[in-house]
């Protein structure tokens, strides 16, 4: 299962060492408390996907120019200064197997450091000069807020349905995948249609990535994962496995023809309701939760949705021609739902 | 003392009409909550000096078009952005007369709205078009966050220097008013001098601006603040009044040649020092605070400051012919002296 994770970080080698100098150079912190806090985050494992995926982007156009890691660099702030944010809103313990930065240095320093790297992004943008770079910059932060808070005010609201998660999951997390490979067109002045085709396959590998992330939340193991599964649904956050599951629980008929279907059953409902709406449930609670999420098909519809936006994410790229670039982003696109972290 | 203030509303009359319009219009808010937590702060009373500012300043170097309301827009939603992260972190209770909203809507939507506020700057900020006013945004928003966090290291830190201070006060405050100034010159093409000038209006304004706030938090009373007095000190934040008098009273003798300077007394030190450390205090200790503050001229010293700054923004105008927008920025510039909320 690894080795296309390898295989990918092989083929990049050197461009996420140019992303790791970058990011680590344009922190330009002026203060240590921000270098330590944005640091504790910025340097704990994290995958810099979305810087990659910029460069990759780039590539596929034309030539990599090595100012193009300090640009990149913009979308892993952007990345990072969500997470300062969200974990805060989420009462989250630990990320990426730390404890998270708010519960040592308290929410205001939390906030602030998130408040900087934006506005960090946001310079870096500015620089560029490239009026619709600064446009890609201000609609993924635009639409990260309001993902954000449509995801809080929509908390255990046990009625969520699927259209409403996908609009959650397509603000919060692929537009800024979208903007990410959008900049890459944008960098090498690219025609329209390449520009457009990026765009589409950063959006579309964006939906797949948050879905499969939202599998992890179920599937993986907090050991792997950095943090502890079943965060989603102890902070209220119905995502797609539970809404589904929902769905197919409290439906008259399960509309599935696969064989292990079986009847839905009004207890079985009235427990997941449960567990939604007391975040202190057991192990054992949790376990049977998945057991549910299996029975009604939770995660089964949920990876193969996720699926069939890979194979669009996939699809986007017909119009390049073959190159070792474009087989890289074909294999990002695989790694999105293999990956088990 | 009040005829300052409306001599300015109404020559701004229509000026502020339209900001007014425009912060309701382009706030575009998509959900309710957003539209509740920034109306709140947005709505309460606000002078709209940020983006006053910047159409007097595009007014002083040719015309003012229509659009320039929604431009100017941009630095209210910074401002509010600022509160709304800044209340969280101050663990404030009150802002212009009404409870903080993250005591209403909880920290992750206080947080989330400011972000969303950002966001909406940085794209109307995008929509100019022009790279130096995105330019502006960026370096405001990177100023104002570092300001932030050094003044939070910086808490009850009692040899707070008044250097640091400045430093403090430029970066949080000040920069926004240069940069509200300087894009006035910068949306209207005005020269490079003008735009200097405009600019060094706005950082000399902003400087003062906040020297009197910092002495309001001293010298006005809480049903006009809008706000509890004393704050400042509750939350171990040092001003110029305390930074002055902490000096005063801690050096060998006063350098004052005031009639009414006394000896420093080391047990006036203590007291002070003892006050920043317990936030606790009661009002008669606060009132003996204050005829500290007086004593040891750290209430006169920051006024005779401002003025200077006041001044000097003045100066700065000297390159511009008399007209009527002229006398209206030499107005604002006064009364950020006289003001009392």
């Amino acid at each position: 299962m690894n080795t296309l994770k390898e295989k990918i970080i092989s083929e990049t080698e050197y461009m996420l060492a140019d992303i790791e100098t970058a990011v680590r150079t344009n922190l330009n912190p002026h203060f240590d408390l921000v270098s330590d806090i944005a640091g504790h985050i910025l340097f704990a494992g994290g995958k810099r996907l979305r810087p990659l995926l910029m460069i990759l982007s780039a590539g596929i156009c034309g030539n990599i120019k090595k100012n193009y890691a300090t640009i990149s660099s913009m979308f892993e702030y952007l990345h990072t200064a969500s997470l300062l944010h969200d974990d805060l809103i989420d009462g989250a313990s630990i990320r990426r197997g730390k404890p998270v930065a708010n519960s040592i240095w308290g929410n205001s320093a939390a906030v602030l450091t998130g408040d900087f790297l934006l506005a960090r992004s946001l310079s870096i943008a500015a620089k560029t000069g490239i009026p619709a770079i600064i446009e890609v910059i201000a609609e993924i932060t635009e639409y990260m807020s309001q993902g954000e808070i449509f995801q809080l005010v929509n908390k255990k609201r046990l009625d969520l349905s699927e259209k409403e998660y996908m609009k959650i999951i397509k603000c919060k997390t692929a537009v800024l995948f979208r903007g990410a490979c959008k900049t890459g067109a944008l960098i090498t002045g690219a025609t329209k249609d390449k520009e457009a085709a990026l765009a589409s396959y950063g959006m579309n590998l964006g939906i797949a990535f948050q879905m499969a992330d939202d599998l992890l939340d179920y599937t993986s193991d907090s050991k792997l994962l950095g943090k502890k599964t079943g965060a989603d649904i102890r902070e209220g956050k119905l995502t797609l496995p539970v809404i589904y599951a929902l769905g197919q629980a409290g439906s008259e008929e399960t509309d599935s023809k696969e064989p292990d279907s079986k009847k839905p059953d009004s207890k079985d409902l009235r427990f997941i309701e449960k567990i939604i709406r007391n975040k202190n449930f057991n192990d054992n609670d949790f376990n049977k939760l998945i057991e549910l999420l299996k029975k009604y098909q939770g995660l089964s519809y949920t990876q193969k949705l996720a699926k069939d936006y890979v194979q669009k994410a996939k699809n986007s790229l017909d119009i390049f021609i073959s190159s070792k670039t474009k087989e890289t982003l074909l294999n990002v696109a695989d790694y999105a739902m293999v990956r088990k972290t």
